[in-house]
């Protein structure tokens, strides 16, 4: 992990990689319409686009905002090269106006303000902080499985955002300064087949001294083992022992091992003890297990009452401290059934299900126009659900007298704020025409100007500083919201401003969408 | 799309995406590991591993191969930065001896060989082919909900391998060469609300001549089309004529708005029929409508019938060559609904539920350590499913008299190929210890050895050269293992030798993994 002296350096290259995104990124009917505006003159009307999503994910209760950085950065470093404006012109219908490709190779966005809130507020997009249980810590290790390098890397960082411990993702760690965390792989148990393999087969104590024959010293321990447990020598794999034997001699003081290649109780549980308490006999600690297939609470409790046997009989208190590792296409789901059964795993591995969102791999968020030169737009569509929300707007949190958020009520920007302790009148989204009353305790405003006129005016936040107020966000929320079965609504309401601006544009009695009264 | 010359270029640009995949980013156990095959000396042993997956995604009968040229222009460049090397120092526990971060400076792909199967092959990985229907095209415009920029481009590249004709993503065209396509956002409709603002309003002819008055001539065609099919002018948005009216004048050759802004029948395919009939009437071809809403069959086939009845009172015969394309958060379940239901939509739009592959977001594929200095190595797992094949392998399609594969038979390398007319027997995989005698009219390697000591030994193939080889490949395969439900399983199997040895393995009886017979 990255040490504070270094964090400056680290933010730096975390910036070089989140500002790399091509404006060229982007589907082809942005340039079709950016030219049709261009045609028609304009380009230069003040717009203002919204950005939102419909549902919580996951039938949940809440989501956490994150990837303001990356947004940011793209939009500071935004360019056209020679050779993009080349490919746009052979992709474009002929006979558009050449004026418009010189138009794009001076576009910047110098003109560009976004208001947002800050990363790791909890807004009612990925959540993770589901995924915590009591007491263990979470480590991401979907590399393997999440769409492409930049996938990867956008996953480890926002499950680290949204609440997990340790990454295994070697370039976040180095990028983001997640702390990292890796044991074994399977392939290294079965690459050894005999004793003969392991070399160097001495390691020195940990307090000093001439080196000890560790492989005579573990066939020792592994005698007396099998003994205290009734278990016969002749079912240990020789190989998965040499796998141990080595790696302990190259990590004395970080042995964790994989211990179900084989058999964990026929065998990996069995080497594993009789390397550890080897390594206890030379002082070194070692760290623990990692289970990796069949029913992890079961084989969690066998190991853990191994680990005790082995304290009693042989006085080994390090004994007490050993970390069971748990990993085998662990789910939000599968993560809480573990919870709710007897175990003893203190770290769970977390993969394919969290970097692929197994349960809903898209948040479908929306980002849809709501004021052009001043006056409100809105889109009506068949699908009710489709229409939008028109006007530039203020979103303001209201905090009951706990301190802990009892609505999100949006306003058009206009209008005052509301005020601590007065009364006020909104329309909760979901209920038509339910007007509802709230005197808030404390208000606060959710949106800060983030982007003005090209230029970054927030603090950009690390990873680190993201999860830190993701935490603190999630602490003032109600568990109520935060349960995974049915969790309470949160209540998103419209003002009364906002909520007649709807209805009259829907009737197309404004100036948002007229019909033709005559041709 | 780039043209035939621009494609040496356009070749050079791919790979310079896929090269930059740095080689920090993998786990952190891939360090540890490697740090302790380096401490015992068998950093130099040869091993093999193989890569495979077990169950064909979405329930299907096959998937396709792809993404090797990303696997290889990796490998090729694979070296660690100095910065790379501090960083897993700092990372790695204390006390590793310095000599392994010397030793990880120096080390390249120069000792490394892959034989592979060619890019597009049918092997029973992501599988887009399912979402054809009969004769439409098909359109990826999936970028705004991809795992990041990385995840947004694999998804456009290896959807068009797959089988889809068309992406929203500018860059991937540009850097791939896939055909673009774009139409209209809704955000452009509601960005107008008067014809006031269109501007400019006169078009010029196809064929030349003096500019016309467009938005007067779009008016006279509105209020036919009203009168036609009983329609009030009174309904029609404003805001959307002048859209269309200002893109028609802007694009007058590539016309193709989304007309459910508000109401398809009561406005959009009113205004689209008035500029459509205008653009005619100038001897321009509007191209067609885009649905985005609601029930699209129903919708499509309401258009197709006003599209015919203007031809009919209005003589446009280019009105029987416009297209519907139909856009609506389509998966690959509605879109075969959308199959079987009569409907007239020409071109489908798959964006969330394509990139994100809904159903099953990961496939599942395993890379597992197969041979040690010429020793077969097998992982053994309580989980049988999680149990690995040993030794090095050939892969050989079996092909019937009809020229279909109908057997993939797995050898050891070892063995000699099977030869077409003679008959062989085998174990089919998931039927154990059934016994299978054919006669194969046909037999093909699969693997080709594409990278040998560091250096590539295949001709790169660009997308549009795997997604030829993928199409020839599905045409070849028998129709049962194609179809969406209940597909044939397609038949595995291991020659006699493999599966003694997977025998001999499990029983402790080979020199694989023996066991500890004595300590």
């Amino acid at each position: 992990m990255a040490t504070c002296d270094g964090s400056e350096a680290r933010a730096a290259l975390e910036r070089s990689v989140l500002r790399r995104v091509p404006p060229l990124l982007t589907d082809l009917y942005q340039f079709t319409m950016a030219y049709a505006y261009w045609r028609a003159g304009r380009h230069n009307e003040p717009a203002v686009f919204e950005l939102f999503f419909r549902d919580n994910p996951f039938g949940g209760g809440f989501s956490l905002f994150a990837g303001l950085s990356d947004c940011l950065l793209f939009l500071q470093n935004f360019a056209f090269s020679d050779d993009d404006v080349e490919y746009l012109r052979s992709v474009l219908p002929a006979g558009t106006d050449a004026a418009f490709f010189s138009y794009l190779k001076e576009l910047d966005c110098s003109a560009v303000s976004v208001s947002a809130v800050p990363e790791g507020s909890v807004v009612f997009a990925r959540v993770c902080e589901r995924f915590r249980g009591p007491r263990r810590r979470l480590m991401e290790m979907g590399l393997r499985r999440a769409q492409g390098p930049d996938g990867g890397l956008t996953a480890s960082r926002y499950t680290y955002i949204g609440g997990f411990d340790l990454t295994s993702n070697a370039l976040a760690g180095r990028l983001f300064g997640i702390p990292v965390a890796g044991t074994m792989a399977h392939s290294y148990v079965t690459s050894f087949s005999s004793l003969e393999e392991v070399w160097p087969q001495t390691l020195v104590p940990c307090g000093g001294g001439g080196p000890i024959d560790f492989i005579c010293l573990v066939k020792g321990w592994l005698g007396r083992v099998c003994q205290l447990l009734g278990s016969k020598t002749s079912l240990v794999r020789e190989g998965e022992l040499a796998a141990f034997l080595s790696y302990a001699i190259a990590y004395p003081q970080n042995f964790l091992p994989v211990i179900d290649s084989y058999s964990v109780s026929c065998s990996g549980l069995l080497c594993f003890c009789a390397v550890a308490l080897a390594l206890c006999e030379l002082q070194y600690q070692p760290l623990g297990v990692r289970l990796d297939s069949g029913d992890l609470c079961r084989q969690s409790l066998e190991v853990r009452r191994v680990f005790k046997e082995c304290n009693k009989q042989f006085s080994v208190p390090q004994f007490e401290s050993l970390i069971i590792v748990g990993t085998n296409s662990i789910s939000e789901q599968s993560l809480a059934e573990l919870n709710k059964k007897e175990n003893e795993i203190d770290v769970v591995g977390v993969g394919t299900h969290l970097v692929t969102c197994t349960r809903q791999p898209s948040l479908g968020c929306v980002y849809k126009l709501i004021e052009v030169r001043g006056r409100p737009r809105m889109k009506m569509s068949e699908d009710p659900e489709k229409s939008t929300l028109p006007g530039r707007k203020s979103v303001y949190r209201l905090l009951d007298t706990d301190g802990r958020p009892q609505m999100d009520l949006i306003c058009l920007s206009e209008e005052a704020a509301p005020k601590a302790g007065v009364s006020l009148t909104c329309f909760p989204l979901g209920l038509t025409k339910t007007l509802q009353t709230v005197t808030p305790a404390q208000v606060t405003s959710l949106r800060l100007d983030v982007f003005t006129c090209g230029q970054i005016t927030f603090p950009l936040k690390s990873a680190s500083e993201s999860r830190e107020r993701a935490q603190i966000s999630l602490q003032t929320l109600h568990p109520h919201h935060k349960r995974l079965q049915e969790p309470h609504d949160y209540t998103v309401a419209l003002s009364e401003q906002l909520h007649s601006l709807v209805s009259d544009i829907t009737k197309g009695n404004s100036k948002g969408s007229n019909f033709l009264l005559s041709n």
